[in-house]
């Protein structure tokens, strides 16, 4: 094979209480890339279409040009790849967009390989490629795509969280931009012991709730004390829109990834429908306008389009 | 009935990965406590004997008499109790006897109500027992004597965590003392965000090593890189005996409780009885006897013994 195209989907980063290792894929959105096999090991791409014009084109500052070069510089590749990018993700919208393409980019050029790689074998590569977007290595995007659903992911090791198929997340998107570094700032300084106790007992809950199938844990744990009160500030809207999320029985909602994109957990598809409109309308409240995303949190994975 | 005996065996609190919120117990050593019904509501000790000859008599500062007083409180009972209390736990070891005390008074006068509660209805009056030696309110001891084997603690909940009937763990518990509130003063100071990330990756793969019964998970997470290396200096030959462990095939040794008390994690009980040799030689060589015990991960619940 010559010539391979690969979708990802957009994810949800953090899942609140597990900032930078827990992520979910969302049904629906996701960036799109083809690859081909081309003489010479340069990685270069020729065209990116779609949400982020903004995007580089040079190869080594864009997510899917760095992941393949990584992969091409580990496996030592005597060919390289031109891709095409078609972006269907907003760009720093908080859903995984600059994941999105890495993998996306990835999966397609395993598929073009003599010998492909596992999609584990294939997370270190997709990390580095994200890096060059957010400045720091972490993996909860890129993992939850490469394998689909609910996924830990740490520093190289992913992981499969089982949920009941019921559950859904609905994904809110509004109109508005915080960069993933701008999002990082917000968190730079000393943090308490009490606070890591406490965001540890809610990671704990979530995950055995998740294991249990047991919404009452979850509901219980999904609550970020570490994170969203140092970025909710990020997001004009941010605690009415969650409210609306709470008040319609959710699980626990929270920022998706370094947003400004919001999700919740409903232990039905109906109930996480049910919300769209309230949450919608909180941020339209804040002047606002924006999208949502109703998918169960199994979520796809990426996989070759053709 | 007016006279209840209880057992509460001793606990493996943090287990590394969990501070204040992840502890088990230990078939074997363990506080018994006898309770009778006493006319007017005064909570009174009669009688320590055993391992603990310094521990309170007053009710007031005993973890034992707190419990019961707190649980006096809280139901507004007409009458009080008279304890014995057997203390088999060495007092600052980090095996768990502030709360086996506290666990084992109440189970004894939860059997003289004239409506019992649930161990999860006790855990709070378990907690607030235990706070009167250790200074801080945390549940990872009391949660595990009450409901046994691995328990997921938090401020106000309890989730018992499945782990594989092979799974042993052995404690080491050196001839040495170390009070909670000095383990604990050594955990002052802010903590960077990045060390916590680390730490909450590991809690989550022991967590999902368990679930899964899969070791090599829990051979990947289960690495305290937050509190261990700010405590570790408290015990004499700590090093020395968790490479032991580790050299004998452990899944993660780790500081149990407050220490000094060391314990290893083995995916067999013939591999756990392997390792006390050379974890014991290990303390003497920094000058230190021991002694050890070997139990299921699933380990025992505190129960009536009369």
């Amino acid at each position: 094979m010559n010539d391979a195209t690969a979708f990802a989907p957009a994810s949800v980063g953090n899942i609140g209480v597990g900032f930078d290792i827990l992520g979910h894929t969302i049904a629906g959105p996701g960036d799109r890339v083809r690859a081909r096999r081309i003489d010479g090991q340069e990685v270069r791409i020729a065209a990116i279409r779609g949400n982020a014009t903004k995007l580089p084109m040079d190869a080594a500052l864009n997510t899917a040009g760095a992941a393949l070069i990584a992969l091409r510089d580990a496996l030592q590749l005597p060919f390289g790849f031109e891709i095409e990018i078609d972006k269907g993700i907003p760009f720093g919208s908080g859903m995984g967009g600059s994941a999105a393409s890495a993998v996306a980019a990835l999966v397609a050029a395993n598929a073009l390989l003599d010998t492909p790689l596992t999609r584990a074998a294939l997370y270190p590569f997709a990390m580095t490629g994200e890096a060059v977007a957010s400045g720091g290595r972490h993996g909860d995007n890129v993992g939850a795509m490469l394998l689909g659903g609910i996924v830990l992911s740490t520093a190289d090791r992913l992981v499969r969280i089982a949920a009941p198929d019921a559950w859904h997340c609905i994904l809110v998107h509004p109109e508005a931009v915080v960069e993933t570094r701008h999002a990082r700032e917000a968190l730079k300084g000393a943090y308490a012991l009490g606070d890591f106790v406490a965001q540890s007992a809610n990671l704990a809950l979530v995950l055995c709730g998740c294991h249990n199938g047991d919404a009452d844990l979850v509901r219980a744990g999904l609550r970020d004390v570490l994170v969203e009160p140092r970025r909710a500030a990020l997001i004009p809207g941010f605690a009415q829109v969650k409210q609306a999320a709470l008040d319609r029985g959710s699980l626990g909602a929270s920022i998706s990834g370094a947003g400004p994109s919001v999700f919740a957990w409903f232990d039905s598809q109906a109930a996480a429908d049910a919300a769209a409109a309230p949450m919608r309308s909180a941020f339209a409240d804040a002047g606002i306008a924006s999208e949502s995303f109703v998918s169960p949190l199994n979520g796809p994975a990426a996989e070759l389009v053709r």
